[in-house]
């Protein structure tokens, strides 16, 4: 075994916004890194960069070709582009790094699969929670057995809008603004607060911790646009505050619950001090109980912190080896469960209340109603009025329950007279 | 550059207690980690141990000398037995884990040595918050000038105490006892109540964050030993917790500022939701900015899954590489800087107060004084009032202070007349 296998590396490198430039810097100021930036390709040429002209190409073959370029590093914007760039340098033995959450998600299969076929490794702990090493430290557990589940803050721009509503009582709309004026959101901020960029992350890391693919927009998802500010007061009420949080959990039969949903979280919980931009995910397991990792999920420094470190990793030949994957595994996700909800809306005929096995509280006022109460998984996989644009989800603090038994009955709560109410 | 160099791994343990019999019967459940112990060497035969009896020896030579055992785990209490395994291991190119601080942090030099004269790794991610990769992550830290500080709260066992104290109102001998109940204490406890295991644990850090080579006892440490009731209720007043916090700062003239002292602590600081017997340590960086690791840092399986990780990090060759240390680094322990602290104690005599800088608080009742002031670190280094049984010393938040300007008075503190009112 030797700790003297570094290997020189060669960078090519795929894009030069706020993450490629400040990559850049840093590797220029670490010689002792042993690696090296040979040529950018970018789509711009006329835009002004602060580095040598003669380091730029608009041709990507000039990189892909290059027998001397041993990694390909690629930061660029659109995942389509991205995927026929990590695929080609895949094919052509080159080591690959990307930070594309969505690009990942989605073909994370056959990059699995082009990765053994040309035993070369692709590596994005970038994709995911960008400075915090969740990847690699998921790689580690080396049982997916032992994974009981995983609860995250990963995106920094919802959790900036949820701190600003909760902390400084700001509405959702002016904190949204905030977060764009910031830089914290998407090109399209869309696929942050509708939760598709958590879903992307969520369907990663069910690949790392539970050897899992499953394509992100089949997971039962939503983000936080339907989130009202009498949601916040309810929830303040209560002692919670909400939060977007991507959960993962193994089930007593072995198999997964998965979903991003806004959460209600309490004090005692190690996400209720993520706040802002950073991001948070606690790991449970049998053996080192609960851990917690939390740090910037965004933003250029902290996302090239990540790609440094994929970077340090190549030199000792690291790559993910996915055994959670290899073991024949049989874990699967499943919506065979119940979730303890609370539904937010404005006018009772938007929620079908006989989805409900069990209501267990309701209050309402002359703006909003909450109902409390306990839901099969199902219902919401198969169904839309949740998604109506009056209409709030958030799961309460351990919101899971596995094999409910019903029998209880309404809380009291006759539906039809409420109804009438209203 | 290869996903596929798993080397398959024979070990020899050492020592079958809590750690070692957790990790006897993971690597049992778990045979895809392609490791084996085939040997365990015991001090004590006549215990009864939950494995077969044909894995069991007392003889050490048996394991070292076995040309078909690559890994030496070495999980004992003894830390001069401990020294002896491992260094024999590494001279017989054998790979070694280790659990054991002590030996780690004062010996760490040689073993460094040992490791490069004979291209073998010693990994020991165990030796640091057990179940928190801290040391690996600092290992990934391509570059020391970007870390700019530590601060960890890293031995379970006072956390423990400190936090009965604080949040259920125990004294301090109940909680201590409490501790001991729990097992969270080190076999001789007065490691953990001293500071002795956090200075160690401290040292190990300062190798892996900035290249320095510092032997703990000659850092500046105290542990919780001397604080009282009284403390814990000043703090309170103030809106702090007390917890013995490991501290790490880079000074602007690139020194060292290093100590582990009892800290208050506000509620925004990470440190703060770190209770009981888990262990949490921030890592504030220029790019990554601020990072926290939070987790189990002690107990069986926590200890046994860091050691499982290092397991998995030997399959693809993994070594620290120690590059910190490589780099002509210049960094260096100072205690050129000043120190925000709070003193209290029960008779003014205890405590020489020519030796601050300044003043700026002062409360007594009949029970205690307390005094906030700023004190020069060598003040501290070189003198021993401070370690009396009856006197305490807390650091406030950001109580290093660079370039302290004197000039300012006393608060209006006269302090020959305070000491006949005391």
């Amino acid at each position: 075994m030797s700790i003297q296998n570094q290997t020189k590396l060669n960078i090519g490198l795929f894009g030069f916004g706020v993450v490629g430039e400040s990559l850049y810097k840093v590797l220029e100021q670490t010689p002792t890194l042993n690696a090296h930036i040979s040529k950018v390709c970018i789509k711009h040429p006329e835009k002004l960069r602060n580095a040598p002209a003669s380091l730029f190409t608009t041709d990507a073959e000039t990189l892909l070709n290059d027998p001397n370029i041993n990694v390909i590093i690629e930061l660029i914007d659109d995942s389509d582009a991205a995927y026929s760039i990590v695929t080609r340098a895949l094919t052509s033995r080159k080591a690959v790094i990307s930070a594309n959450k969505k690009l990942i998600a989605e073909h994370i299969e056959e990059l699995i699969g082009l990765q053994r076929q040309y035993n070369v490794p692709l590596l994005y702990e970038a994709a995911c929670c960008a400075s915090i090493p969740v990847i690699r430290n998921l790689e580690e557990y080396y049982d997916n057995d032992l994974l009981q589940g995983i609860s995250g803050i990963v995106n920094g721009s919802t959790n900036y809008i949820l701190t600003k509503v909760f902390r400084e009582k700001k509405t959702f709309a002016d904190a949204l603004l905030e977060a764009q004026l910031e830089g914290f959101a998407e090109s399209n901020p869309a696929l942050d607060i509708e939760g598709t960029d958590a879903v992307n992350k969520l369907s990663i890391l069910l690949a790392h911790a539970y050897g899992v693919i499953v394509h992100p927009q089949s997971l039962l998802h939503n983000g936080i646009q339907q989130l009202k500010a009498e949601d916040a007061a309810f929830a303040k009420e209560k002692g919670y505050e909400i939060k977007l949080v991507a959960r993962a959990k193994k089930l007593q039969n072995g198999k997964i619950a998965a979903f991003v949903l806004p959460q209600f979280v309490v004090g005692e919980d190690q996400l209720y001090t993520v706040n802002n931009e950073y991001n948070g995910v606690v790991i449970e397991s049998s053996l080192a109980d609960k851990q917690f990792f939390y740090g910037k999920g965004a933003g250029g420094f902290p996302t090239a912190s990540a790609v440094l470190s994929d970077l340090s990793a190549l030199r000792y030949n690291y790559g993910y080896e996915y055994k959670k994957l290899s073991n024949n595994n049989t874990a699967a996700i499943t919506s065979d469960f119940h979730l303890k909800v609370c539904i937010s809306f404005k006018d009772l005929l938007q929620v079908p209340h006989d989805s409900f096995e069990r209501i267990i509280e309701w209050s309402s006022n002359e703006n909003r109603c909450h109902v409390t109460g306990i839901i099969h998984c199902s219902e919401l996989v198969n169904s839309k009025w949740w998604k109506q644009p009056d209409v709030s989800i958030i799961v309460y603090p351990n919101g899971i329950i596995e094999n409910y038994r019903p029998g209880k009955t309404n809380a009291g709560v006759n539906l039809e007279l409420a109804e009438q109410l209203v």
